[in-house]
């Protein structure tokens, strides 16, 4: 009943199996290890660690994974366990050996957005079978607390939009950019080499990440069932030093962002979820977030604007974020009671991208002669489109014999994206335009 | 065991007792008429009003508190509930009811940050032996979620550091006084024309509504009962308009800070507590948080620096708070189980602010001769304080037979609060110094 036992006292005691020894899995090892006393009282029982699932046994894994509890077993481990940890990433065998171990019991913690965003539905009906509980803190955003202030604290309220930089690599990436003038291969390349990206940074430039991140969010705020597949995803590889200097030129960044909000039109109510980088007002709280940072800020109907702010990943504030949650399911193991499932009632359908409204940013190099711009603003006047800002220079690019050309950036005011599509297939077809060099939305206004 | 029962299923139905119809209670019974349907998706039963205790039964409250509803005989109504909502402030007779009703078997949530400062043992202890809950979110920084992200999102990690801006009132003040120039005494008039001060400012001016919320945190974020009386606590009534331009000279700005954090020195591990007006730099995140605005930056080992802005008080924020919390404890009826309990295993005591070390800036107006500097530099050195900056200039009130003045602005470097006293003692008894204009302590470096 307490949460203070008298010293000494005989506490309980939970089996934990651990999925995983890289460097989240590690930290989370160390972290039970060395807080094993204070986990205990917070908890009323006691966390001890049955073993730990390895692909290789042979390497060392220092101090706080003992060799004595390396298993290549990962099957007969979760069996064993009241509470299972997976740390080790992609789809399989993580899905298999989470539907196993809900199957036999036990709860779940799990830092696997990939697996969230694509297998969740299964894993929250396992849970909601077996009568055990599933949390994914870490998941989404790493270290700062999300995922519960989104399904408790914000429980009694709607929210509207959640606008979050969610991906530590591409925001690094983009924030050398900005600093340095760097384009985006050096700015990786760099990123690279000082261990914020991967070897293979697919996942995290072209948004993938972000958009599980996006899906997981959706589904909570909004209490409806969003796949990464209804995620509409873009990611920054496309982004130019010519683009964020023209982003700074107006006053605004260029930031990696995953939003997901209600959209309410003829249609009725239903859910956007988008990842793209886009250009948010300096003044915006978002665009100072510099390095590999995460933030999320959240509009709720009562609440108002909420900010959070840490680190998205690395492996102890991935750790910290999985054993928090480790917290919570074995106070339930041991006191009774459930956590939080899922929650669908809503069933909101998502919006895609085509009927949405946004501002745009567009960039085109263009015949430098008289008149191009008025064919250009009767274009996107053609198509219901409102012109913001022009802004145009000469050409870096004039050859001797080619035609005289000049680059324009335009900003529009808030345009159907099905509007701007086919504003740009009238640019590709026209002479006018040599070519259209950066299509970007704007967001945060 | 779903939370999303089909449409047409008979849900139970949870008898709501709510004490107080001011802003809060209005916005509360506004969100719980009109999200209704979405609550009840997301507690798995329907919240009953079953009444609303006030003071004058006569008075028009909107359309949300109907008149049927009200009741004079607050005792009588919380017997009749399963969950009691207390939003009517002050400690009695708030204590004296959620004492019986939590004797009857309800679980309880509150906002009232006084009365969980002060009585929150007996109120702890109370859902500890009846079994029920005691849930507070909205009694720290209103809207933001706080509360649950300290005792259960960073349960698994160690916190070392809350750094917190929650008082919109002094916030906005000290806010209004850094872009205007404008002295203590118009900010506080302009705010309260403005509805950001209350017509008796004292609990906000004089930091005690800060303290009392320095004291919830500290509580949860270091396991151990930290009273009211604990906290160290000076207001911003004394912030001069030249206190805040001497802050601005050396890149900084002046926030009513909350302090809690771990103390590790020959005394053994202890808590601060303490809440007073410090200079931060103009770099750190909370020196950018303007208005009524509230935001915590939380230091742990394992997650490393986070941030939660938001705002911080009025009806709506403080009712998401408060409705969030209904649907916690509102699940827990119906599914049963136990949400978290206070936690005090920790018991460390509370460090007296003479035995921390802060950095300094001192203010002091002194006579202009040759020999002054040395003789203020050898009382701090002889304190073991060592000096970081000064600026001097002129006095403006220099009197024509007077001695010459001049203004000295000094920061130290961290430095014993005691020795800063005795330095200070030093001063006043000295002829060189003829006054001490300020000293305010420099935070956040």
């Amino acid at each position: 009943m307490t949460e203070n036992p008298p010293v000494g006292t005989d506490l309980p005691v939970l089996r934990v199996a651990v999925l995983g020894a890289g460097t989240v899995g590690t930290e989370v090892l160390r972290l039970i290890a060395e807080q094993g006393e204070d986990l205990a009282h917070r908890i009323g029982a006691r966390l001890e660690v049955i073993g730990v699932a390895v692909r290789d046994l042979t390497r060392d894994r220092g101090e706080f994974v003992p060799a004595g509890l390396l298993t290549e077993d990962a099957g007969a481990l979760v069996d064993d366990a009241d509470l299972v940890i997976e740390v080790m990433g992609g789809i399989e065998p993580a899905r298999t050996l989470l539907l196993r171990a809900m199957e036999g019991g036990a709860s779940v913690v799990t830092a696997n957005k990939a697996l969230l965003a694509q297998e969740g539905a299964e894993l929250y009906e396992a849970a909601d079978r077996h009568d055990v509980d599933l949390y994914f803190e870490a998941a989404v955003a790493g270290a700062i607390p999300l995922v519960r202030p989104v399904r408790e604290s914000l429980a009694g309220d709607r929210i509207q939009r959640v606008l979050g930089i969610v991906n530590g690599t591409t925001n690094y990436i983009l924030d050398a950019m900005t600093r340095s003038g760097a384009d985006f291969g050096d700015a990786l390349a760099s990123a690279q080499e000082l261990g914020y990206a991967e070897a293979d940074p697919t996942a995290d430039v072209q948004g993938h990440d972000a958009a599980a991140k996006a899906s997981i969010l959706a589904s909570l705020a909004f209490h409806s069932r969003v796949r990464l597949a209804d995620v509409y995803c873009e990611g920054i590889t496309e982004v130019s030093a010519q683009d964020i200097a023209a982003a700074a030129r107006m006053g605004r960044t260029i930031k990696l962002l995953s939003i997901v909000e209600r959209v309410e039109d003829e249609s009725g109510e239903r859910i956007s979820a988008r990842v793209y980088p886009a250009l948010i007002a300096d003044s915006h709280p978002l665009a100072s977030v510099s390095e590999a940072y995460n933030a999320v800020f959240i509009e709720a109907d009562a609440a108002g604007s909420l900010m959070f702010y840490g680190q998205g990943a690395g492996g102890a504030p991935t750790a910290s974020a999985v054993l928090g949650d480790v917290v919570s399911a074995a106070r339930l193991r041991v006191r009774g009671g459930m956590g939080p499932r899922e929650s669908r009632y809503a069933a909101l359908e998502v919006a895609p991208l085509e009927e949405l409204r946004s501002a745009f940013y567009v960039s085109l190099t263009v015949e430098d002669r008289p008149g191009v711009l008025a064919e250009i603003a009767g274009t996107l006047s053609g198509r219901g489109i409102s012109i913001s800002t022009i802004h145009q220079e000469l050409g870096r690019d004039r050859s001797a014999d080619g035609p005289a050309t000049a680059h324009i950036g335009i900003s529009t005011h808030r345009a159907l994206e099905s509007a701007m599509t086919a504003a740009l297939d009238e640019f590709s077809s026209t002479v006018t335009v040599l070519s259209i060099d950066s299509v970007l939305r704007i967001e945060g206004d």
